[in-house]
């Protein structure tokens, strides 16, 4: 079968590699339909080390079961499935908290822990806990806001968890990728009142208005700081979701947030250490967050999609086939897309 | 009148200042019967460089108020008070939501926005808002606990509610210092299920016992993280109270929450960058905390002080007169007392 495998920064190539097949009695094989980039993809893309052996690579996607190992339970071959990016048995003390990403028996697809998902097939350990099974035919409409269900949807969704969204809340999202326009979407979905995006990508901005975004400000550092103050009073924001990652986003992240108010991270910090932890404390700022648990957010979230009450599957706004996926890879890295999605 | 000045590292003098006075109309000028020194009065005493004018101590008391400004419309003059760390006026924004520490017209006492309250008397800014009258005689046995109103009872309480202290949870308190023992018995009354104290003084950890605490852990770094893991069957605790602010006991913090955990972090912290971001983030550990908003926690805590079941008190465990305070600063820098009370 064909694979996707990163061998260092900008070399991405689609290869021949065995077929993927159950293992371990709990592993399913999903013949893949629809996968995905992600943005945290970009990251070894810009900076990944030369490796001989490379690194197969995508953690979001739909397909349909093509075989279950001996003791998968609920999962059937021809189901048609969304994959979360971590995989989690659903019976651990932390699945059972609602965060399998923190599952004592889970991992992560696309690290080395499990295979990618931007391949024909690959296989999926802990199938019962991981794979969800969508109540809809394979052509649906639906699938790139279905796919979403994967990471971006759940993780904007976790940011807005985290900054403890809600009716009468003030919002700001710091970062217009396709995890900031999720946020958005998650935003107004928990009934923000206010949603302000802080980006500069004119495509992104105006898919955020679409998507409930009432403000923008497209300046940077102290006087993105400003403009925020500006427009909440002079206080900043109840909830900030940081969508972004790095050193300069996380300090904007709190310094516009109001006394109080949270911030729910999701972007993956670049550094050890967090900037503005005084002021942070000194504002009795709230930060939260991490790898979002998507599985367990996919029932809350599913009916929205079904019934067309949000389209997060909008932020997909290419389409390649697997053959594609390095100029898919340069597309993103580029911002010539959003997010590219991957059809087999 | 006479006040406590601080000039410089250990050098603590009290002195002949003019007296206390109404100079706003929201004012209070409060006769002070007991004060405290405070763990953070502990940072100038060790770092301050020289000043020529000094810098008025103090931010802890009872008293009696003795004179009030014309716009002073629930304090009376002859009330008995306890004074928050803070002053708020009580009618602001972040006042009705709980958080008089952000007051917009509020300030901190003993820092140069007001005058400190190891001294005979003190003018009280915003009296209304800031003042709570006491429901009991001024030569209450109770006094003591009452007196940690000001700071280190609601202090303690805060971390508990920022680390989301419950039943069934299990709890890590840093810090052996009368805000890490206030934690405890925040801890214990918010139902906790274990409470871990690490520290590693004797008379300490012994009145930790008493106040609650199930499991003492006297090692530092790495071997603490791994002991406390080994109590709560390798995962971490539920909830972390930050109660030092130091780079090394926040990173011990973030390390031995348990996966989806909170720090509530009450420390001021030593340091402009939180250490263990990435930990942090990758275990979905909430950071919270900050200056308490004691002044909010006194109705809900002064019930269980009146009847009995608790006793903060008990962590002020010298008593010095207005004289004797600089002997005071020198008893708890060299860790001979807990938490020093001034009695005039």
């Amino acid at each position: 079968m064909r694979a996707t495998l990163m061998y260092g920064a900008g070399d991405v190539r689609i290869e021949n590699v065995p077929d993927a097949r159950v293992i371990e009695r709990t592993d399913a094989v999903v013949v893949v339909g629809r996968a995905c980039i992600c943005g945290s993809d970009l990251w070894p893309y810009r900076t990944m080390e030369h490796s001989d052996t490379g690194r197969r690579m995508g953690h979001e996607a739909i397909g349909i079961v093509d075989a279950v190992g001996a003791d998968v339970r609920t999962i059937k071959a021809g189901n048609l499935v969304v994959m979360p990016f971590a995989y989690s048995d659903g019976t651990c003390v932390f699945c059972h908290e609602a965060l399998p990403t923190s599952c004592i028996h889970g991992g992560f697809f696309g690290t080395g822990e499990a295979d990618g998902a931007q391949a024909e097939a690959l296989r999926v350990p802990q199938a019962d806990g991981t794979l969800f099974v969508l109540p809809v035919g394979k052509d649906d409409a639906l699938m790139p806001s279905l796919l979403t269900l994967s990471d971006v949807m759940g993780t904007g969704h976790h940011a807005a968890v985290a900054a403890k969204v809600g009716p009468r809340k003030t919002v700001a999202v710091v970062g217009d990728g396709a995890v900031g326009l999720c946020g958005v979407i998650a935003a107004r979905r928990l009934g923000a009142e206010e949603i302000i995006i802080l980006g500069r990508h004119a495509d992104r901005i105006a898919l955020a208005r679409k998507f409930g975004a009432t403000d923008v400000v497209s300046e940077r550092g102290d006087e993105a700081v400003e403009r925020v103050r500006k427009l909440t009073g002079g206080f900043g924001v109840h909830s900030v979701l940081e969508c972004v990652g790095l050193t300069e986003s996380m300090r904007t992240a709190i310094s516009i947030a109001r006394p109080g108010g949270a911030v729910g991270r999701v972007g993956v910090p670049q550094d050890e250490t967090m900037p503005a932890s005084l002021p942070a404390f000194y504002n009795n700022v709230t930060v939260s967050g991490g790898p979002a648990p998507v599985r367990a957010y996919i029932e809350e979230l599913l009916p929205d999609i079904i019934e067309g009450r949000i389209e997060p599957g909008r932020v997909l706004d290419r389409i390649v086939s697997l053959d594609e996926v390095p100029d898919g890879y340069r597309a993103m890295n580029e911002r010539q897309a959003i997010k590219v999605m991957v059809e087999l």
